[in-house]
Formats: C-alpha cells, sequence, structure tokens
C-alpha cells in the first residue's frame, strides 16, 4: 500500500516539476487508478477482520499500537465515507478549481462563490460521516492533516497567539500605517542580479551544506515550491527562481529542505507502514519553518552564505541579506508575508474557515468578513479580490483544516528552536562556520526518527520538554525583529 | 491496465532520466507492485472467461479482430508462464545484470558465463510454455518483440541482406582494412566543440522543426538514449550530450525523435487498449531510422541544419558534416557503428543468440564464436571481451530475440523512405528548407493511425504497396555511400 503511494507521489511531482502541459488529462487516469486502488487496498473486508481482531488484542509495544491508530485512522477514512460521496467531492474539487481560477481572472469573487458553497457543503457531509456524536464538525477536517488535534486544542492556542503577535506589532508601529487602498509599499533594500543557474548552483550548496542527501533525492524548479518524497532514499524538493530576488529562492529552498531533511530521516525500520510517515502537516512545517526562518533568517546563516555567494562572485554582504530578510510589512498576500506577520494571515483564515463549516458565516458574507478582518489584524484592507479573499487555492480544492497546520507548525519550530539553542552552546558559531550536522543530528534523533510512532504534539514536548509554544515564537520574534526595530537590545545570535 | 502500464512507463522513464541513485531499491518494490498489478488483471478468470467469449462470436470488424488477437497475446503470456518461472527470470535477470558489469569491469566473459547459461536455459523454458508443437525455440522469444513474426520470416531475409552488404561493403573497399589487434581509426573529421546547453537548444530546436511536439512531450538526457512514452499526450526523449562531437546527440535527437513522433502518432481513439500500442519494435525502429538516417544523415538536413546552427553562432558546414556523419569505417562496437556496417553487426548477435537458444552453441563457444564471426563479416577482431562479446546488455537481462528488430526496423524504413521518396516529388527540396510536414503526413496516416490493427510488416506493406525491402536498404546505401566513395554518380537529393 505504502509502495502505491510511493507511485502516487512520483506522479504528484512529475505533475508540478516535469510533466508536459497536454498530459494532464492522461494523468487524471493515473491518478484516479492509483488511488482506487489504495481504496480498494484499505476497504478489504479481510484487513478490516485482522484490524478489527488486532486491535481486540492487549499489547504495550508502542509500534503496534501506532500502527493499529494509524491503520485504522486510513481505513475509518476509506471506509465511512460512501464512493458516492468520494466523487462527488472529487468533481467538486475539479470545478471547483477551475471556478477559482475564472472568479481570479475577473477578479469577482461571486463566480467563486457557487462553486465554494458547495464545497463546503460536500465538507460538512465528510465530516458527518467520520465525526462522533458532540464533536465539533471541523475535527474530522483537521484530522486529516494533523492527526491528534481537535479545534478545543487548536483555538485557544491561535487565540493566544493573535493577541500577542498584535501587541508585539504594534509595539513594532508597523501596523496600519497604510492607505485605505493598499498596502505601504516600502521599497526592498536593492539585491544583486543573480542568474537562474548561479542560484541554483547556490541552491544545491546550500542543501548539500545542511546535510539534504543529493544521492536521495533532487532539485528541481516548478511554479509553487514543493517536496515530494517517495520514502526516505527518493525526496525531491522544488523552488522557482528570481532574478531579481534570489532571496525567494533561498527561504524556499531552506524551507523545502527542511521538509527534505523530516523526509530523508523518516527510520526505514518503519518503512512501507503507516507509522513510518511524518506525524502530521504540522510537525513537518515545523521542520520547513526551522530552517527557513530559525536557521535561515538568521545572522550567523546570512554571514556563512554571503561568504559562499561571494566566492562565486556574488556581491552581497551578511547584514544586508539579514535586513532585507527580515523586514516587517503587513502586506495583503500570505505567502509573501514576513515570519513576524504570517501568522495573522493563517489565524485569518482559521477563523473563517471554521465559521463557513460550522455553518455561522455564509459565503454571501465571506469577502466582506475577510476584507474586515484584515483591516483588524493587519490594518490594510485588500484592493481586489484576487488580493484578497480568492488568493489561496485551499479552498478552491476543497481543502478545509489545512491552514491552521501552518501556524502549527511556525510554534513548534519556535520551541524545538528554543530547545536546540538551550542544549547546543555552540548553535550559532556553528552556523556562521557552515557546520549544520549537530542540530541536524538532534532533529534526527528526537524528530525523524519518530515518523508516526506519536501524534505531532506529543513527539515536540518528548523532544522539548514542557514548554510554552506562543512564548517561544514571541521570544524568537522580539529578539530577531524588536532588536532590528530597536525595542530590545539583545544576546543571543538572532 | 493501460493505464498501469503508463505508470511503468513512468517509473522507466523517471529511473533513467531523474531518479537519485539510492532510491534504486525502492524502485525495485514499485516496479514489481505495478508489475504485479498488471499481471494480476490479465490473469483474472472474469477476463478469460469474456476473452474465450468473444473469440468465439464471428467478426469481421478489424478493430475487434486486432483487439481479441492482441488481448490473447498478453493473456497467454502472462497465463502461460507459471509465476516461479517468472520469479526465476527475475531473480536471473538481476544477478545476470550484476555479473555482467562484473565481467565487463574485469574483462572477462568466463565471469559471464554461468549467468549468461542460466538465462539462456530460462528462455528455452519460457519459450516451451508458449510454443506451439514443432515450432522453433525462437519464435517466441521474437514474438514478444516483434508480434507475429517467426525464424522462418526473419532469416532468409537478413541471410540476403548480409549477402548484400557484404558485397557493397567489398566494392567499397572498407572491409579488413585493419590489423589483427584492432580496427583501422580513421581520425574523424574536426568538429567545433559545441556547449551542452548549446546542443539542447539545438535538439529542441530539431524536434520542434520535425513536428515532434514539446506540449506533449520533454526532452531530457540519461546515459543511454530512449523514448518512453505514457500514452500519446506525454512522450518523453532523451539524449547524451558530447561536447566534441555534437553530432552524436544530433543522431540520438533524430533517432528519439522518430520514436516519439510514432509515440504521439498512435491514435487516441484506441487509447487505452493493446490495439492502440505500437505494432512492434521493428516498426517503431524504422520510425527511428527513417528520421535518423533517411532524412537526417541526408545533405538537405545537413543543409538546413548547418543554417540553423551557423545562425546561432556554431560555425559549420553542410557538407562537412555530411561527409563527417556518412563515413562507413568497420568498427567493433555496434552503437557506434555507421549506418553501412550496422546491420552486420545485428546479423552475428541474431545468428548466435538463435544458436545458443536452439542449443547448438555452448556458451563455453560463445566468445571464440563471436570473434569469428567479427573477422568473418567485418574484417576485425575485437581486441577484448568488453569490445567483444561482452558489448550488449541485452543478453545479460534475459533479452533473445530483440536484435533482429533492429535490423528488421532498418528494412521497414528503407521501403518507407522510398515509397515516401517516390510519392512526395518535393521531399528534399522541402527537407532542405525546413519543412519536414508532408512525410510526418504521410507516415502519421499510413503508419502511425494503424497502432497495433495489424503487424508490422502488413503496415508496411499497405503503406509502400509490395516491395522488396533489402533492394531498396541497398538502393540507399549505394546512392549515399557509393557515392561519396566515388563508386556511383547518383542523382538524388542524398
Amino acid at each position: 500500500m505504502e509502495t502505491l503511494a510511493e507511485v502516487r507521489s512520483l506522479l504528484d511531482w512529475d505533475q508540478v516539476a516535469m510533466m508536459p502541459a497536454k498530459a494532464a488529462r492522461a494523468r487524471g487516469d493515473q491518478n484516479a487508478l492509483i488511488s482506487s486502488l489504495i481504496h480498494e487496498w484499505l476497504t478489504d473486508p479481510a484487513l478490516i477482520d485482522l484490524l478489527s481482531g488486532a486491535e481486540a488484542e492487549q499489547t504495550d509495544d508502542p509500534i503496534r499500537i501506532a500502527g493499529l491508530r494509524n491503520l485504522r485512522r486510513e481505513v475509518d477514512q476509506a471506509v465511512k465515507v460512501p464512493a458516492s460521496l468520494v466523487e462527488a467531492l472529487e468533481r467538486a474539487r475539479a470545478s471547483g478549481h477551475v471556478a477559482w481560477i475564472r472568479a481570479r481572472e475577473a477578479n469577482d469573487y461571486a463566480l467563486f462563490k457557487p462553486a465554494l458553497d458547495k464545497l463546503i457543503r460536500l465538507a460538512q457531509n465528510w465530516s458527518d460521516c467520520l465525526s462522533a456524536p458532540g464533536h465539533h464538525p471541523y475535527d474530522a477536517l483537521l484530522d486529516v492533516y494533523e492527526p491528534g488535534s481537535t479545534i478545543e486544542s487548536v483555538a485557544p492556542l491561535l487565540d493566544r497567539l493573535e493577541r500577542e503577535l498584535l501587541a508585539f506589532l504594534g509595539r513594532l508601529g508597523v501596523l496600519g500605517r497604510n492607505s485605505a487602498d493598499g498596502p505601504r509599499d516600502e521599497p526592498a533594500p536593492a539585491l544583486p542580479l543573480v542568474s537562474q543557474e548561479m542560484q541554483r548552483v547556490l541552491a544545491e550548496e546550500v542543501l548539500a551544506a545542511i546535510g539534504f542527501d543529493l544521492g536521495a533525492g533532487r532539485l528541481d524548479t516548478s511554479v509553487h515550491p514543493v517536496t515530494v518524497s517517495m520514502g526516505s532514499d527518493d525526496v525531491r524538493v522544488t523552488t522557482r527562481y528570481d532574478e531579481h530576488d534570489f532571496l525567494k529562492s533561498l527561504g524556499a529552498v531552506m524551507h523545502e529542505g527542511g521538509h527534505g531533511l523530516y523526509a530523508q530521516g523518516l527510520p526505514n525500520a518503519l518503512r512501507g507502514t503507516f507509522t513510518g510517515e511524518p506525524a502530521g502537516l504540522a510537525l513537518h512545517e515545523s521542520q520547513s519553518r526551522f530552517y527557513e526562518n530559525f536557521i535561515g533568517g538568521s545572522l550567523p546563516f546570512f554571514k556563512w552564505f554571503a561568504q559562499r555567494a561571494r566566492e562565486r562572485g556574488v556581491p552581497v554582504d551578511a547584514g544586508q541579506l539579514f535586513h532585507a530578510r527580515n523586514r516587517v510589512v503587513p502586506s495583503l498576500i500570505r505567502v509573501d508575508a514576513d515570519e513576524a506577520t504570517y501568522n495573522l494571515h493563517v489565524i485569518v483564515r482559521f477563523r473563517l474557515e471554521v465559521a463557513l463549516v460550522e455553518g455561522s458565516l455564509d459565503v454571501d458574507d465571506l469577502e466582506a468578513a475577510w476584507n474586515n478582518a484584515y483591516v483588524d489584524k493587519l490594518g490594510i484592507r485588500p484592493t481586489s479580490a484576487r488580493n484578497g479573499v480568492l488568493q489561496d487555492v485551499h479552498w478552491a480544492e476543497g481543502i478545509f483544516g489545512y491552514f491552521p497546520t501552518y501556524a502549527l507548525g511556525n510554534l513548534f519550530a519556535a520551541s524545538l528552536g528554543a530547545a536546540v539553542e538551550a542544549d547546543l552552546a555552540d548553535l550559532w558559531h556553528d552556523v556562521e562556520i557552515g557546520r549544520f550536522g549537530a542540530f541536524l543530528d538532534w532533529l534526527r534523533e528526537r524528530v525523524h526518527s519518530k515518523a508516526h510512532l506519536f501524534d505531532s504534539s506529543t513527539i515536540v514536548k518528548m523532544a522539548t520538554g514542557e514548554r510554552d509554544a506562543v512564548e517561544d515564537l514571541m521570544t524568537h520574534l522580539r529578539n530577531r525583529h524588536g532588536r532590528l526595530h530597536g525595542l530590545v537590545s539583545g544576546s543571543t545570535g538572532l
């Protein structure tokens, strides 16, 4: 079954990185076939009998406990959701995606509304199939992406994070410093033009330095950077290159590199089982954010990188890169947001999608609610549907419950960063001289090797001890961005 | 089922063009899984019942006749060969390949002999499972690669071709002009250094010009050039680049481009059935050879190409390229052979593998037989196992019956070339100005669109009328190479 999933991953990677445009229809058939084979496997009565029998036996073997829990979760999703609903969802996703593209082209949310409405109702039906009585309808959706998490565990955390972020950004004085019709667009510090080929060379150097095994993986280009894994021996990351802003690609490479290191670090001993998979998307995201932000946004990292770049004839200065990278500017587009404002974008979406799924917000009122939320939280108002409610693809593809994993990942990353900093006295000195091995070993042992033996928050807790993730994230932001804005004088290596 | 075959093709393409080295073991599992699913499908009793029922009904619908015949062939191969033999073959292929690599490294045929002996015995067993009484054991093997062909139909053709080639090469005076320990190595005409990137640009220009749809395909690099198709909307060709000899890549691109055009030209109406597949490897090879040799070795083609290359700053002359491309020099390595001596390499292998399979030649005597055949036919003696009996991978992978398709492909290509030349008065003028559309239309209509409705030789006969393929090939060789060597003064545009 896991082998089929690997094949499906190769189809996915190929689709974003390699596939010729006209192959889309055939690829649809291929994907559908592999998915149906996986579904057949998961709904095989013989398998389900075996599973039920095993569940009835007492065990205290953690691998067995995790194996049964993870398999049960997949089986339930396959068995409890009727095929007719799965098909309806597939069709609604396909037409939702088309409607979203059209609505974006016309810059008109109204064109997307009927498709979105249908997708929400199907998501509710889907949730009904899997929810135990009394559960919030959002829980089953969240559980797809971050197993074991519920709205009860997530919402208070994000509420607190929001309050802290708003207070911090208020002290920085960056909120609301914009006119009514658009964000204040500070000119970015000028970066040298760097050719795509040189960026690729530097990207491979960065990947190799942080420990990504290019003999068990690849780097390619795609419109949206992704990491796709066909097992720990075949992990493929992508990026895209902008000759005018090589920091974009560098950030993407560190981000996907973090995902890739996690995928390469999953234990071979558990390969071919659901327990050998990542524990969830939030933990996956914590690895990418650890590398992209905690390490890849630090001054020691830029000292190392600038030296490497200069050796290849790219005239850059560490301080210049550090400042360019760490500007805090409220903006309308989530994927372009800095790390200090990013989580507010996520929290806006989380609140809205919870309301949509529980039925307290109608799609007719979504655009206004979105725009008001941006004014409330970031102090800026979207100037169009395209840079507002139509900017993300997730809802158009029927993906509800995914957004909070971005913020949870940032929270996990902050606690992991704080714990690594406490455990490894030489951390920032090592980073400055390009030694990325010690903290990778730390992550390998405490995070990667745990795969899906436990849920994400348990793994993080075992790795870091009891920590306050919101406080860890705010400390990190205060140390890095507060100092840049003259609010604090820190002593850590940023 | 065909969709699964497309997925298997993607795995194959990825393996040669993209896959990181360490993924080999996982890829083996993925391939085995897809193959077992295909096998399961083909051996499903319900399918076989349906097939037998359909076969019992009278029909004169050619699509139905072809469909039943093609499906029966696949089902028979899946059903009649016991799983234990299939597994034994898989294992013997894997260890045969390893033994072949070791033997090549040590340059010692003896190290490969036991593995080869095992592979031959398993091929005999395989053939026994599928052969009707009285059939030559080679027939069932040949039928895998070129359906409908038998040793009775192939051997006389290749015997005659051999006699004609020997006579022609004798008149050219190129045979045996070598010392006992190696081929006469004439210095090749000097070619300009061309960067890999420029070769890639030119390769894409050539592919686009001959009609290969890069929106429904790709060009990549691999150690051995190949064409892999995931259906007519996704056809991927590869080449490799030698900066000192860009003609190698150009030849490979025209060769794989010919394969690719055939794959893109297979009719969508038959997609998803065995009848929508290529009729056989010989017909496939005829398309690659038509483009590589008949078109791509001609003076008009080089006039067009040299102009394109000069526009990109590559200083080449059409006459120089034409002469460099069309040197006739007996050599030891099949894949480097010119088109006038190439078929002798194939015929040597055909004779030897027939003898091995029917048991009239022992593996103990193979190396001597090989070396003697090279002295007899090409007038040169291999100087090592590596440039002799160990040069091809085919036997090491248990592939017997494939070699003759190379020569049959050249024969088909010659008849197609002669017929195109007769039908299209402007052919060579068109080629000289880069108009490659008329003969592609001709091939699309008469060859590509026929898919596997008929066997290869029937399709060629329908396309060209009754022709003598050996005579067509010899006429082509006399026109092109005889003239270059001052033997004839032709008038065609070669």
